[in-house]
């Protein structure tokens, strides 16, 4: 029963994961973690009542578990619950970080389960922050590596690579404030690799967003276990004979290195400012740039030249629900000239009926160009009195090449979090967020997140 | 976000679960049920405090959530905490029930949440055994189909079927209960199915028995979501860009039919008589036929004319702990010639140090036969005395077209529970696991599982 060869990469990870709370990080990486967190809470707010978060609630209310760990603008419960609930919000809208890498959205599940477990038992907010990077180090490590690196390879397999490895990135947290050895770290990232799942099929249905609460509430069960003394599989992490083989079973890809001290992965971590599909963010943005050129004149033609892909998840060209909105190049790009910051309040049906989103939208037309990067996009604007307006992207902002700025994230979490908790609560949150490390963060965050119930 | 096409395939899990309460089961297939909760109750005793039991139980503890779901020899929680425990209690020594058609050990699975939410819920026991009854239909059609069926296709590509689509069985166990409609009853299959997980890299670890009690724990989770009202892929069960083609990525299975009205997968159930290795019970079973013909006389040859496969798992020689001694055909055999049940008790390191299995062991000479049924054993004993006995197998008891006689399952509770429980308490609850179905067993069985603690 019990198993104890370890195995290098296995010993790697373990190891990484038990110095994870002695490594000193940079500024800019905890700043970046700080980021992430401004990005989550304002999600989490937005979306704490969306109907894919009720049922939860509901399923948490039956279970009766207790603890401090707090449900975002509900009780409090333990911390594998609340994260069940919490990481399933935030990726709610499909509106949150993004690993460049391929890794998933690494947000959900690891700020869910750094805040469900810090709350738990009261730690030191430097603790929380170091076993939120330890666990993205860890999740985009073995879920990245670009094409044909696992999380795409995961994703053509049919696997959702947020809720793969997610549940490892939550193990890692969770083992990291734990303070478990390297022994036990390992064993937290193996009971997580054999409860992982998550269905593409699942896509467009509750079932997405869960994938990553649920990522959230099973590496916590897995560090559990590890804790009381649970032993798993050494080899699961091994290029053979492990995890890997099982998801991607023709073992097409390319696994990234374990490397830990030679670079961040949180730093590869992007942002979404728009409330709609990626694949319309970098034409939304270049007409953004053209709004003061154009306003009050006249649009006679609108010409965009995107990546191939775009047109693929984004090609509605006559949305007629805001959701509809939020996969159409041609609507966001109408949106974006007349004025809309794309925000999440954007995108409903009263949009449409807007005058001059009906005016301009059959004048857009799209041109896929094969070869043209994602994140690039070309606008041409021929307006009635024979000007004519040129604006390119060449790496959209939100990629880790052109990062969001800080007042960028502000500016979202205030667009979502204002209309939820007010303007007072939202700024208190926010500072919060920014200070992150402080003493008497987390319980300030704690007490925002309480909301009026 | 929602999806409402229903499938064909859906459609008929969906109408079967819901209408699972209504349906008439001839008296066999009840009592199956009932010799499956028979072979679940005295595992769940023996290994209530295994060393891989222990660590759930501190887990459990730590989420400190509140229900009436009995933990086995110990206290009440909501049923999916109990259902984790229980489950991974009784595949513990990988001594429970298997499915002769692949699906892997359905009374863990799904006896696990039947008991838990009965308890919880204070259901009818008529009830809980129609919901038993349908969870093994619908896991064992989800997952068998023999070779090349699913749940073999499910283990050769690294997925442990128990855990797969034990989590789809106990669903649909807790949909039954719940009395959730055809659609919702859809949706907790599927969101059962995108938490599926289970790697077979987890064998020889605490991971593999965990596997069913984590099936029970995701299926309850997974019932409780449809009963909130969430929504899954309706499409999941179909034979295209649904689960299968996930976890058996090159597509080489045969799926079996969606027949329930044409027969019982529980009548296909198998039971192990023996505490070892399945590939040892056809020799050892043999062997004992002959017991009272070679007492006291000496024994100078035994030959065993085997499956070949017999060997691979179970091919040790000279064991020397009682673990080793499980995976022995030849030291099996010489316990059974000496009189031994092979019962769990019996495979300690004292009956290695017993003068007859000493003086046997040496004597039995091994000979796999290529073509030899897997359930079939040969053994010619060759006495001191010039004597020549023979003795034959063809399909070995426990298997679904040789069942073990109710006498034999009583046998193996006994042997399992009596030292745990004491005669008096092993008695009632045999009495009231053969009974089960009658107003006040669940109850009964409820009060005998808490031990003395």
């Amino acid at each position: 029963m019990t198993q104890t060869r370890i195995n290098e990469r296995g010993e790697t990870l373990g190891r990484y994961i038990a110095d994870s709370q002695q490594r000193r990080h940079p500024d800019e990486v905890l700043h970046e973690a700080r980021r992430a967190l401004v990005d989550y809470l304002g999600l989490a707010l937005v979306a704490a009542h969306d109907p894919v978060v009720v049922p939860l609630r509901g399923t948490v209310r039956r279970w009766q578990a207790r603890g401090k760990a707090r449900i975002v603008l509900g009780g409090t419960t333990t911390p594998a619950l609340a994260a069940l609930v919490n990481g399933t919000a935030v990726h709610a809208m499909d509106y949150d970080d993004v690993h460049y890498l391929g890794a998933g959205h690494p947000g959900a599940p690891c700020w869910s389960t750094a805040l469900a477990i810090g709350q738990e038992h009261g730690d030191d907010e430097q603790r929380v922050l170091a076993a939120f990077v330890a666990g993205v180090e860890v999740m985009a490590r073995l879920g990245g590596g670009f094409v044909p690196g696992v999380g795409r390879s995961l994703q053509r397999k049919g696997f959702h690579p947020t809720s793969v490895v997610g549940r490892m990135g939550a193990a890692a947290v969770a083992a990291s404030l734990y303070g478990l050895d390297a022994t036990r770290s390992l064993h937290a990232l193996s009971n997580a690799a054999t409860t992982a799942g998550g269905l593409v099929a699942s896509f467009g249905t509750h079932g997405k967003p869960f994938h990553a609460g649920k990522a959230a509430m099973d590496g916590i069960l897995a560090a559990d276990l590890a804790a009381e003394g649970y032993i798993g599989a050494n080899h699961a992490f091994e290029l053979q004979g492990g995890w890997l083989d099982a998801f991607i079973q023709d073992r097409q890809v390319e696994v990234p290195p374990l490397d830990f001290d030679a670079r961040y992965e949180l730093l590869r971590n992007g942002y979404k400012l728009y409330a709609s599909c990626r694949a319309t963010h970098a034409s939304a943005q270049t007409a953004q740039a053209l709004v003061d050129a154009i306003r009050g004149r006249d649009v006679k033609r609108v010409r965009v030249k995107v990546h191939p892909g775009a047109l693929v998840t984004a090609g509605k060209t006559a949305p007629s629900t805001g959701l509809e909105a939020k996969f159409s190049v041609a609507c966001c790009v109408a949106m974006a000239l007349s004025g809309y910051r794309l925000a999440w309040t954007d995108f409903v049906d009263e949009t449409l009926a807007d005058p001059r989103i009906k005016a301009l939208l059959p004048r857009i037309e799209i041109e896929p160009v094969v070869g043209q990067s994602p994140a690039s996009a070309h606008v041409t604007v021929e307006l009635a009195d024979g000007d004519v307006l040129r604006e390119s992207t060449s790496v959209i902002l939100g990629h880790p090449e052109n990062p969001v700025p800080d007042a960028g994230l502000t500016e979202k979490f205030r667009a979502l979090a204002e209309p939820v908790i007010g303007v007072t609560a939202a700024d208190a949150l926010l500072d919060a967020a920014w200070r992150f490390g402080e003493a008497g963060t987390l319980a300030r965050i704690d007490t925002l997140l309480k909301g009026e119930k």
